[in-house]
């Protein structure tokens, strides 16, 4: 009888996806008590964790497993072994970035499960709890009838338990991350790339995204229905999506939360997951601004290839590193200097990373440089082919250092799934996807060979940013979403409410490579950006990147000499970072203090709604005196007409308390340079 | 300077998805012009194709090609290189089916592309567009450089031009095909299985879906953004998701288009894209109705297991023989009658396919059967090992056709991506999915093997249908959505509209055994349908299936004579069907002519809203009476009273041209027997 019950009840259960009753096994919450993730097991044997947020449902029981490619899927059929508790802290200062001193405290789970029949499989869950968010991954341990894993697909549920709304991109899209966010509500969404932020309509801020992405595939979200989310791991070219030995832990999943914007924003969770700095010292990287030959190929008067209008020649760099030198930037990217450009490179990627261009001395450009006090930013496009760039790295970057070429923007311009990676055999493809498990080694493989040379690397179409810059330092950067580029190409071709998402979204994973600073507001043939030329500076102080360049032709940067100013004043790194007001999506104010004085910088954003913000500068040091020299929209100032250069200029003495009252215009922002009295 | 052009306007072109202003390269109509499909190539060489009807764009510009895992993608670079077109017509008859004599005029267009560069690859494409839809499939030629085709995935989009609302379910759930239709706008569908349906705010009905999938993997709608889908291939345990050698064929990808639910349902626009019947005379086959020994395990009564409990034994055999043979059942459906359900089946599956359990005499089953005139349905459940099925899949048919079975169930019971089969070395696991490219091969493999034998296939878990029962009209049905099972395990489990939204989903693909007839409207532990009883009989008219069962116990089969005498007259077979009412999702009222007389049989299933219809029976044949017996929902009929069982009865003298009025109430139906004075 027993038998035929657990027979019939297997097959019940095998058909309806009932809510368990079960009661939970273990549970972890938050120093503060708000946040409380808990496990139990439902009566078929699957795990599943849920999330309460003061005491409300946040992720309803959702489930959690691995389909393999070999063996017995590790979904059904668990039982609970055990469980460890643990507290922490994470207490420490960041070389560069957002902020210089970095905590947390976490309340810590682990919980042991293994599968009952068949092999008995082991399976482990990590939990650690922040106030500002919580972290969990697997940790596979070596086992009798696992030694290597074959991941076909990982089954990690995420069911919100609230409605609300999302912002998100489409995840395995041919652009990859170069998508404008889509905002629906949560029951709308379809497959997305990570962050996906959510704000409930209780008002509660939720983002979604994974750290220490680290030898495994990028996970993408994929509705199910109603509000029950799934990963859905990036494909690889191998019998399945990832290839483990073990033990091994996945990349924690993470899910920043928050009662408003700024305090999704403001969360160090992901870095607080990652392992520490293991390069070492970075002290020979410093955060800057740059210019670069780049953006008249990318308007089309330029080329990367050889030719008559070949960008990159030995003359034309001096000219940048003069322009460099007097107007305080401290580097230049130059594309297009190395062969392989001619011909098909998109997605093809035949370089060579080490010979120039005819017109163009890599040694002359960089002594030049070098005695004009300006480095040259380097550049490495593989076009997507991996196999040939991989070939290269090291006598690449050794070229590179002997020059004295400190950072590399590195490329991967090709379809999604149209990397090339070397096959088994002599002149066999292997075609992955820029966020799979390869690609995944590739980049660690470039930092850490960079490293070596003490090179930076600044990645474009890169793997998304999961954290790995507090333990790879030297990687200070990425592009990995729409960048200003997409301007040069088309009309408003970034929506006016571009960056006030991407702020709210991209950027909470780390820092991008936007490029700010079109001050002519103008791409190629004429086409308009949706901007007005004060949001230009204020992307500057909003949409943080250690490395920030002024991307229009110099000559168009020395009409607005004023803006050049800021510019050239306004810092790359930073001690403390605050959003001070936004909404997502629709305009965002930041109060940033320069890592290396007592200024501060304030800065907005402003989708097409005109709007005025009042910010309390009541983060400014109580008894100092400052002045304010602020650059906002002027009257009437609107990215659809002739006021887009509309500016209105002030210059006040402010102290702790004040009330900045800013007029931002559609399209429009603004920045403030708070100096410190001396 | 073409050059650089050159390469500018590629790189402007990576970047942005502008609209083409391409003219059409190809293209081609419906008999009747409604309907046109034309290809372009987009300044990127990629290839589209784009469907308009009545001058209005149905389906923008979409684009195609192929993922390749081991080289560049198909996708760019693509140049017209001719084209062929035809015209034909489908005019056949089927030996069994919902209408005898299939028609359908087509016009034929093939298109012919190939790449330019690299290694110029060729990719076709056909198309057939009939009045009521059309398909396309790719046909990949031999060619130099593509003697292996490994496809990582498939990249046909459908940009769906017009607003609407869509049913679906979700694309690569754990539970496969059994799930609740989501009903959504169509840009808030996730993933979604095919068939899946639209209506557009205009009316227009469509229906998404593919024919003859042989050899390749079923293939997954993905919505991307706004209203652009794209194919997503169900997985594989190979290192690509298809791997053909050239030349080969794609499946069709079919849409099915009319102005009304009708138009939509009545087409039979895959099975005319199906290749002719191969395996010859199917007259061993007669559509019929069974009972079975299943209802009492399904309801947990007995096991399939042996024990105490254990269903099928010789004994209680013999008493469902007696029913079938008293009442008019031509078979008895037995489960559990061979070794392997003791233990855990469910996705291990250590069956034996020849031995039966001690209690169960199979050669004593059927001789009695064959006595009373009856037959044996047998059953083959895999619990998705079909590694082992396939080892004895050729004795376990020989067996059956020694003791004169000549039907049987397959099952595939085991989660999404838990199908075992077999491995490259001993003992080796491939997991595989459902509807991936080796369960598309196994199916066949096991209709081919059946039709040997004479014996019909009913497969449940199965790939979808996509009308290979053209082809191989042994496989006389699937299961492939929610059936009544899940009625035996909660309350209402199957809401009130599934079948009303069944009918214009899952149904359009092919018959479905739902195992209708559960009499008592009760499953397990007094667990109540949400049906009435009027609805059960309509659903004998409503939902068709070569094979009917009445899936009830006997003895409350009995207690109600007038319903058991219905079902013992309605046909499973017809020579015509139409939808003479209904919307989907609500309702659906069918008049059908029996194969083997004049008689005609109208019945409807509703959802929870009460509602009368109006049928005019245009359809009759004029100048001949007939006698029309009404089962219907009774006054204050309704599935969640204790009014459920209310019928009422009647009987009429009817004529071409008269009104049937009919009240179906909340989750009710009716049946109506119109026979033909002789």
């Amino acid at each position: 009888m027993k038998q035929i019950f657990a027979v019939f009840v297997a097959f019940l259960a095998l058909c309806l996806d009932v809510p368990s009753l079960a009661a939970p096994l273990a549970s972890v919450s938050s120093p503060d008590s708000r946040l409380n993730l808990s496990f139990d097991i439902d009566h078929d044997g699957r795990v599943r964790y849920s999330v309460i947020r003061d005491g409300k449902p946040l992720i309803a029981p959702s489930k959690m497993g691995f389909l393999l490619q070999d063996s017995f899927a590790m979904v059904r059929g668990f039982g609970f072994v055990g469980q460890e508790s643990a507290s922490g802290e994470e207490n420490w200062e960041q070389p560069w970035g957002e902020r210089r001193f970095i905590r947390g405290k976490y309340n810590e789970l682990l919980v042991r499960f293994q599968q009952k029949e068949d092999f008995q499989r082991q399976m482990n869950v990590r939990v650690r709890v922040f106030n500002d968010g919580l972290g969990f991954r697997y940790e596979i341990p070596d086992q009798p009838h696992l030694k290597v894993m074959k991941i076909a697909e990982e089954l990690t549920e995420f069911d919100i338990a609230q409605p609300g709304t999302a912002w998100w991109i489409t995840g395995g899209e041919w652009n990859r991350y170069e998508q404008i966010y889509q905002k629906t509500r949560i029951d709308a969404v379809a497959t997305a790339h990570t962050p996906i932020t959510m704000k409930l309509d209780d008002g509660t801020h939720l983002s979604f995204h994974e750290a220490a992405l680290v030898d495994y595939a990028a996970m993408w979200f994929k509705r199910a229905d109603g509000q029950t989310f799934r990963s859905m791991l990036s494909p690889s070219s191998r019998e399945a999506k990832v290839i483990r030995e073990t033990p091994f832990s996945t990349p924690w999943r993470t899910i920043r939360v928050s009662d408003d914007a700024a305090g999704l924003v403001e969360s160090d969770l992901e870095l607080n997951l990652n392992a520490p700095n293991k390069i070492g010292d970075v002290s020979w990287f410093k955060p800057h601004k740059y210019i670069g030959i780049w953006w008249g190929m990318i308007t089309g008067k330029w080329s990367w290839a050889s030719g008559p209008n070949h960008g990159a020649t030995t003359e034309r760099a001096k000219q940048y590193i003069d322009f460099a030198a007097k107007h305080g930037f401290k580097s230049v990217l130059i594309e297009g200097w190395n062969k392989g450009w001619d011909g098909n490179w998109f997605g093809r990627g035949y370089y060579s990373f080490t010979e120039s261009y005819p017109d163009f001395d890599l040694k002359e450009v960089t002594d030049y440089a070098r005695r004009k006090g300006v480095q040259i930013i380097g550049h490495h496009e593989t076009g997507g082919n991996i196999a040939v760039y991989e070939a290269q790295l090291e006598d690449a970057m050794k070229l590179y250092a002997k020059v004295g070429i400190q950072a590399v923007k590195t490329g991967y311009v090709a379809d999604a799934g149209g990397i090339i990676a070397p096959g088994d055999a002599e002149g066999a493809m292997r075609m992955e996807w820029h966020d799979g498990q390869r690609m995944s080694v590739h980049h660690l493989n470039v930092v850490e060979t960079a490293a070596k040379y003490k090179i930076a690397i600044n990645a474009h179409e890169p793997i998304k940013d999961t954290g790995l810059r507090r333990t790879y330092p030297n990687w200070i950067g990425r592009e990995g979403a729409r960048g200003m580029e997409y301007n040069a190409w088309g009309q408003y071709a970034n929506s006016p409410d571009h960056e006030p998402t991407l702020i709210y979204t991209r950027m909470l994973s780390g820092p991008m490579d936007f490029t700010p600073g079109v001050l002519s507001l103008t791409g190629s043939s004429g086409v308009r950006l949706a901007s007005t030329l004060a949001k230009q500076l204020g992307l500057y102080v909003t949409l943080y990147s250690p490395i920030q360049m002024a991307a229009d032709y110099p000559e168009e940067l020395a009409k607005y000499p004023r803006e050049l100013g800021f510019i050239r004043q306004v810092p790359a790194d930073w001690s403390e970072s605050h959003l001070i007001a936004g909404e997502v999506g629709d305009y965002a104010v930041f109060a940033r203090k320069d890592r290396n004085s007592n200024d501060w910088y304030v800065g907005g954003v402003n989708d097409a709604d005109p709007r005025t913000i009042s910010a309390k500068l009541d983060f400014l040091d109580a008894g100092r005196s400052y002045t304010a020299k602020i650059y906002r929209d002027g009257l009437n100032a609107d990215y659809r007409t002739d006021q887009r250069h509309s500016m209105a200029y002030e210059t006040r003495t402010v102290k702790k308390g004040d009330m900045l009252n800013i007029w931002m215009a559609p399209a429009g922002g603004f920045a403030v340079r708070i100096a410190a009295e001396r």
